[in-house]
């Protein structure tokens, strides 16, 4: 399996598809069933934000992101000798936090479109951005609780842990976001919180559902930490170079939104012209607007298109991209380094590999 | 004990200022330990939230509210024969729901003042009430859960059915605010959602970290939720007569923000030259700015103070004061009966008797 760090991972296409569409297959109907639980008008809400119904409530086969999640909380009780079903709750409780997330930081971060739809707040309005996520929120908790065992107790106490560093997460992109530097330790370790905390539970949650203990639920953890690190840097990636049409994002999301993302803060860390070019512009667009960060922060007033690819291609010149790029790779190599030591089923570690490949390849 | 509908109870004032007061004593210490889990800036703005430090981070001796729950949750404790201090973790997660509801309805409804002080979204943007919240209702699980018995499962579930309840009224507060009329058992049913739920919950908790069984803890539930109802009551005579330097709160405050509370509901329902006079004005008030709500929704434009004076009039001519005062003293009488239905030691029962009595009386 190539996992060195030079090169991409040839990626098993047919099988990582089967995977994620099991993952899908087996969890939407709990996950809507549960979503049904919601009193209205929140039920609407959520069923609009997750892509089942549009904006006037008529049926949609809205595109419902790329259910990585709960394709890794199936093979996660595979990899503790349990059937997929035992970890479908646990699919389901980390979509509901993961969905919970998204609701309240495009409300917070201003972000205006998702999946290619208008997000949540923009069409709803805030409260119900908030509410509805609350109340995914509230429901990951109890789709565990009810189980009423020992094991969805623990279950229940990891996704905590994860949503805590989630919320952390969060906090950090929000402070640095008006900091004129962001060192790369600093976002690796935000990165981590947002991203590898959410993905290393999924990993472990099926397992723990299917008695697992808490030694080989942290091992798992590691491989969905360094799994998650690896995802975001290509989020980053594509946050500031991927296609709008693929992505369903804008051109320069990012770079709009000032996130001082992986690529950015590898790039004035290199030294060098470039880098210091790009230092200077983006203390001046701080200085241009030092105030408070607003809840819907929105765009950086007054750029154009010409002015972001400029700090696009600084970015690129200083080495941020390639550095980015590499860190994908070296986050895939440890991942995928942690399932050595995990004993599981060979049929499974071979899915977890090709999953992790095509987290690092992927363009949307 | 004097539980008649007719009357208010006489209080005894020293017993209840004790038992509030040891809730606080033993509950505070672990809260405020909780709350500096928080990474920067969420504790700080918490701890703002609290009252333990003012808007530039001075410490403070705010108004942390009346720490009823705090003292129902040890209590409960004790309702099931066990020690007081089992019922603390129940009483500080259940605090901490509280309060991440506080600063999320906070948002959505646009109050500006809170125990006497700028509400968080004001003073520190609304990001950080919606982030704070959600770490507050993060850390309620991790502190039941990282207790790891099966009893903190059972307690978990409990507080997570009734945040969802809490999130139903919420919802049901907010889609009430724009219709012109709701019936008197809508009230309550989002009354009971919103505050009946988690008292029920605060009267519950102990009891199951304390090992009761499932009935005990029901019974003990409606105790606690006729207690919200009729704590709601009472709010809700406040939130129209109440002193605002004895609430904290805007004169009229419920007014300005068109609650469609239980005297204005009994109002519309009674009949009669007054209700439908008010009828009129709010469905005029109404007509004036039918928009959506939006997150910070504010004061009512453009009203005088002779303005919300003369509504309030007409809501007491027609009656719907005066129910609600009866609806507060029926619904004491309902909770207080649930006590003769648990096996629980006399001088607890008599406890619980002095809290409910207080809250019918209280004026704050």
């Amino acid at each position: 399996m190539p996992t060195a760090p030079s090169a991409n991972p040839a990626v098993d296409t047919a099988a990582v598809a089967a995977l994620l569409e099991r993952g899908r297959t087996m969890s939407t109907p709990v996950l809507r069933a549960a979503v049904d639980r919601l009193a209205p008008p929140m039920d609407t809400v959520a069923a609009y934000h997750f892509g089942w119904i549009d904006a006037h409530g008529r049926p949609a086969d809205g595109d419902g992101g790329k259910a990585v999640r709960p394709a890794l909380a199936l093979l996660s009780a595979e990899a503790a000798g349990a059937a997929p079903e035992v970890g479908v709750p646990g699919a389901v409780a980390v979509e509901l936090v993961h969905n919970f997330s998204l609701l309240h930081d495009d409300l917070m971060d201003g972000d205006e479109q998702r999946r290619h739809r208008d997000t949540v707040w923009k069409v709803h309005g805030p409260a119900q951005a908030i509410l509805v996520g609350d109340a995914l929120f509230a429901l990951a908790n109890e789709i565990l609780l009810e189980l009423g065992t020992v094991e969805a107790g623990r279950a229940t106490r990891r996704l905590t842990a994860a949503t805590r560093k989630l919320i952390d997460g969060q906090a950090q992109d929000i402070s640095y976001e008006h900091r004129e530097r962001v060192t790369v330790e600093e976002c690796l370790e935000m990165e981590g919180n947002k991203t590898g905390a959410l993905l290393a539970c999924a990993v472990s949650i099926g397992a723990v559902l299917g008695g697992a203990d808490d030694r080989t639920a942290d091992t798992l953890e590691a491989y969905g930490y360094h799994l998650g690190l690896a995802f975001q840097a290509v989020d980053d990636l594509l946050g500031i170079w991927g296609d709008p049409e693929a992505t369903g994002k804008q051109t320069w999301s990012d770079l709009r939104q000032r996130k001082k993302s992986l690529p950015v803060v590898a790039a004035l860390a290199a030294g060098g012209p470039a880098s210091r070019r790009l230092g200077e512009l983006l203390a001046a667009d701080a200085k241009a607007d030092p105030g408070e960060r607003p809840a819907t922060a929105g765009d950086v007033d007054g750029f154009s298109e010409e002015e972001f690819a400029a700090r696009a291609a600084l970015i690129e010149e200083a080495g941020g991209r390639e550095w980015t790029s590499q860190e994908a790779r070296r986050q895939h190599a440890v991942a995928v380094a942690a399932l050595d030591r995990v004993d599981m089923p060979g049929h499974v570690r071979a899915q977890l590999v090709a999953l992790a490949d095509f987290v690092v390849v992927r363009k949307r």
